[in-house]
This record gives structure tokens, sequence and C-alpha cells, in this order.
């Protein structure tokens, strides 16, 4: 039906109209949704509950010796399943997450960065391997350029401005991944707290090296010798994040594919397949840290020796020694918790052959 | 009922049966919510179709002498009001906002941070006036005390580690308040693009500045002219934000109570009992874009004559130029947007009085 200047004021009335029923039933649908969703939670919040008093009662049942151990570990195991089932799928956004800490409050305000739904936030762990990806590469290529350029046109001492675009684009590289990082944990990824806490060190390192002088002083090459250091450290950063998201991403998908196939079992796809990558990446790993704090106590010395005395200087060196210890003590416990996990696995592996 | 070891597998069995009944309850809840979501999107979407499509015919009916420009005028104001129906109440957010931009992406990926509820929206944008209000206390207070410090205590002459420490509290300040103006865009909120343009460039000046040298030259006075005028604009600055942030909050609050009064006659609370201020604000925002470009072209001459001949300060001279004739041509443009709603609503009102 076309409208016409008979009709208009019809039309126009009608739509008044619609507009004001579609908005009631908007508002009826959303306090619907919340209604429904509030006693869902309700049930999770109380399962989750059980699941823990069961757990804890399991143990004290074991220690009084009141139960057979082999049924005790049956039943530990069916409890860890009905903990995946509630942590895996969709009824994980019920349940109240990692609370947003002040990182995000402080640079985005109350909005909420929860993801609803589970495969939107399998989709947001993706993007950010991917992403990390990318800067991996750019990790890799900026600190090459600039040594390149250092030793065949600078002749061994680099103007301040590549430079301090190079430490500009790290603080934003870094803002970029805490951010990313603090939103992941909001939607229930288990990253250890230390790595977030590490990039906001790398946040305010880079923050202080922008202020650092980079020139000016009588022996540019002995000045620049931290730097020099940095940027090396900083290509082997590169590589050792490359492999990194290699690794990680390879578990992200056996989790995925595995969570597909079936949800709950998807704790067991923890170390499949990527063993032989984990011996790559550890001793790199290792070789990296002992680099950083090699790279912090030479930045100490310089210092302290006295031929640059700004407090910068001194500054970086302790963070780089700092991130250095903490980097190893958290890897080492990363490796600890796998292989612990592993030994279990082979464990009632070895036990359901037996049975 | 108390768990004992006779009954214990029989609970932890219900627990996992449980579990997995949820699991399938919330899958449910989840996609039936969707489904009806998308049918009401569709309906706000063609409804939306329909009022533009309205609007238009109304004006080819009118320009073609079809109608009595009475009735039109009647039209256009229900239509208006259909509009605003669905631009302030709970459908809102079933429509597309403002795409997230490539700010938010940049900083953190693909996350939706778009509040399903109007309630919530509001809430975003009350606490972004608090946190501005903070933050306009502290604009004014840090360069207040480097100005005092540098009279009273440092002869003239400020040390380099204070002034740094206030750049690198601008450059997270600047990039918090983007955040949040790209957040509150995507969630509907009419911001002009200019104002989150102009704490791009904050964001980059304040960068660039900490690289700035601050001292060493040996005239030192005349060295940190362009920084002593730079604190005292920004001491200006901290006033005018005090001033802008009542008024805009005031603007907020009655268009809360008209929409909780009646929603659809929330945009008639635009201009409702602030006139007053806006006559402080004008001349002082005006005052305050002639200053900032003042300081501007005077960095821009200290860098010409020749005292200070770094990049930097050519840059944020410029820069500072480029912010004061921006801010200037947005702030007339908005005042001019503000007069014609006024004369408008005049207009309708005098013609309401005859009727």
């Amino acid at each position: 039906m076309s409208i016409t200047a008979e009709n208009i004021e019809e039309e126009v009335a009608r739509t008044v109209e619609d507009a004001k029923e579609l908005q009631e039933l908007v508002t009826t649908h959303i306090s619907k949704t919340s209604i429904e969703e509030q006693s869902l939670r309700q049930r999770a919040l109380s399962l989750n509950d059980s699941i823990k008093r069961l757990r804890s009662l399991l143990d004290s049942l074991l220690s009084r010796k009141l139960l057979d151990p082999k049924v005790a570990d049956k039943l530990d195991e069916d409890l860890q399943r009905a903990k995946c089932i509630m942590a895996d799928g969709d009824a994980a956004s019920l349940l109240p997450g990692n609370v947003q800490g002040r990182f995000l409050r402080m640079f985005l305000g109350p909005i909420n960065v929860r993801a609803s739904q589970k495969d939107v936030q399998l989709k947001v762990k993706e993007e950010y391997n991917s992403y990390k990806d990318r800067t991996a590469l750019l990790f890799l290529f900026f600190p090459s350029v600039l040594l390149i350029l250092r030793s065949w046109i600078w002749a061994g001492c680099m103007p301040a401005f590549p430079v301090q675009l190079y430490q500009a684009w790290l603080l934003f590289l870094y803002t970029g991944l805490a951010l990313r990082e603090n939103i992941l944990r909001v939607n229930g990824s288990d990253i250890r707290p230390w790595w977030i806490y590490h990039h906001y060190c790398a946040m305010i390192m880079a923050l202080v090296s922008l202020t650092w002088e980079i020139k000016g002083q009588p022996n540019c090459a002995l000045k620049q010798r931290g730097v020099q250091l940095f940027l090396q450290w900083a290509m082997m950063q590169g590589v050792a994040m490359l492999l990194q998201n290699r690794y990680q991403r390879q578990r992200l998908y056996t989790r995925i594919a595995l969570g597909k196939a079936k949800r709950m079992d998807v704790v067991w796809g923890e170390s499949a397949g990527v063993d032989g990558q984990l011996w790559l990446l550890c001793p790199l790993l290792f070789i990296l840290q002992v680099f950083e704090a090699y790279v912090g106590l030479l930045l100490l010395r310089t210092a302290f020796v006295g031929v640059v005395s700004e407090w910068q200087v001194i500054f970086c060196g302790g963070l780089l020694v700092l991130m250095a210890v903490g980097n190893f003590a958290n890897t080492v416990q990363t490796l600890m918790v796998k292989s612990r996990f592993k030994a279990k696995m082979r464990r009632s592996k070895s036990k359901q052959e037996l049975d």
C-alpha cells in the first residue's frame, strides 16, 4: 500500500503506536530475561557450593579412613567433571567471574567487559593470541632495524627520535596487552596474575625510558651500551613470543575442539600433543630471563660506575632484574603444575588399564 | 539430611546430574533469549526505517504543497516523538549503535562494551562525569603546586622529575578520557567527534612532552617559559572543566528526571534551567582557547628565534594552535545548534498557546 497525502496522518499515528508497543515489549523482554537469569544464577551458585562441600567431605572421610581410596578417587573425578561442566559451559557466564580490577576501572570506568556467551569468550581469547602474533613480529622487527641502522649508518650512536618512537610503541603495546589480559581474566581466563603485573612493570619501564636522555654525553657509544643490550634482549623476546604464541594457540585449539566434542572433558586437553614444543620453548625462556637480569645488572653497573648517573638508568636496571626474577619463579611454577598434572593423568590412565 | 560415607556416592552422582541439567537449561535460555532479541531487533530496525521513510515523504509532500504546513508540523513532531521513544528507551540497545572504532579495538580487542540496558548506559555517563570532576580538581592542583614551588623553592628553574611526573599523569588521564568517550559513543552518546580527537591530540602532546628536555640549557628560566605558560593554561583549563562538568551534569540529571517521568519527552530537557551557567562558561571557554593558541604561538616563536630548537617544541606549539582552532570552531557550532533548537522550541510553544 503506497502512502499518499490522504493517509499519511494515519501512517504516522500507527508508527507512533508501534514505537510505544515495541518499547513495552523490549522492557518486558529485558525484565523477564533478567528474572530467569537470576534464578539460573541462584542454582549455579548453590551447585558450586555443593561441589565444594562434597570435595571437602571426601577429603575428611578419606583422612579418617571411612572411605575406600579407590572409591574416593572415582568420586573425586566425578566432582572434577561436574566442575568442568560448570566452568567451561554456558553456565560459566552466570557465575561471578574474577572481579573487574582497579586497572580496568582506572582506564575504562564501570563498563562491563564480560562476554555473556562462552563462544564469544573463546573468540576474544583467539583474537588476543593473534594480536600477540602480530606484535611479536614487530617486536622482532623494530629492534633489528634500529640495531642494523646503528652499525651501518649511525656509526654506533643512535639518534634519539627513532629510539623514542620505539619506546612509545612499547608503551602503547604493553598498555594494550595489560588491558586485554585484564579483560580475559574477567572473562574467566586462568592467566597467572604475575604475567599481568609483568606488563604493568613493562609499561612503567617504557614510560620511564621515554624521559631518559639518549644522546648528549661525550661518549655516546658507552652511554648507549644499555640501550643496545636492551634492543638485543627485545629481539630474543620477539622470537620467544612467537614460539609461546604457537604453543598457547595450539592448546586453545585443542580445548575448543574437545569442547565441541564433549564439553566436560575440556580439561584433559591441557597437555595434548604439544610436549615437543615445550622442550624448545623452556630453555629459550630461561636464557631470556638470564639475559634480562644481565641487562638489568649492567644498567645498574653503568649507573654506579658513573658513566650515566640519571635516576632512570638505576630504575630501569632494578625493574629489569625484578622482572627477570619474577618471570623465572613463575615459569618454574607453571612447569611444576604441568608436570604434576601429567603425573596424575598417567596414574589414572594406568589404573583404568589395570581395572 | 546429613551426608555420610554411605550416601556420598549418591550425592556425587546427583550433583553431576544437576550440573548437566543446569548446563542444558542455561544453553536453552541463551538461545531462546537471543531468538527473541533477534525478532525484536528486526521490528526495531523496520520501525526505524518507516520513521525515516515517513519523514522524507513528509518533506516531499510539503515541498510539493500537497500538505498543509500546520499538519506537517504536527506530524513531524509525532515522528520526532516516535524517534525519541526508540532512541531513549530500552529499545535503543537493540539498534546498531555507533560502531566500535579503531581506537577501542586497538586497546581492548574485539570485546563488546555496549551496555544492554538504558539505565546502565546512564550510569556509565554519570560515572564519566564524576571521573571528570575528580580529575578537574587534580588538573587545578598539580600545575598550581608546580608553579608555587617554582617561584618559592626552585628559584625559577623547575627540576625535570616533577614536571615529567605531571606529564605522565596527563598521558594517563587523556588515554582514560579517550577510552571512556569512545565507550560512551558506542553506547549511543552524541558526543561530538572533535572532543575525542582533541583528547587524542592531548595524548600525543603529553607523550611528546615526556621526551622533551626540560633542564640542561644555560638559560633555564628562558627555556622553561613555555612550560610555565603551559602550566598556567592548565590551571585555567581546570577551572573551565569544573564549570563545564557542573553544567553537563545538571543537563544529565534533567534528562534522567524527565526520562523517568515520561521517556519520550526526554529531548525537551535539552536546555532546561541551565542558561545562566552558559553565560559564565562561554566567555571562559573562549578566553581559554585564545590563551591556548597564544601558548602554542609562543612555543613556535621560541623554537624559531632559536632559544630551544628541539622538534618537540615546534610539534607541541603547532598542536596547541591546531587544538585551539578546533576547539573554537566546535564550541561555536555547539552554541549555534543550541540556539537554533531553542528558537524552534519557542516557536512551537507560542504556537501551542495560540492554538
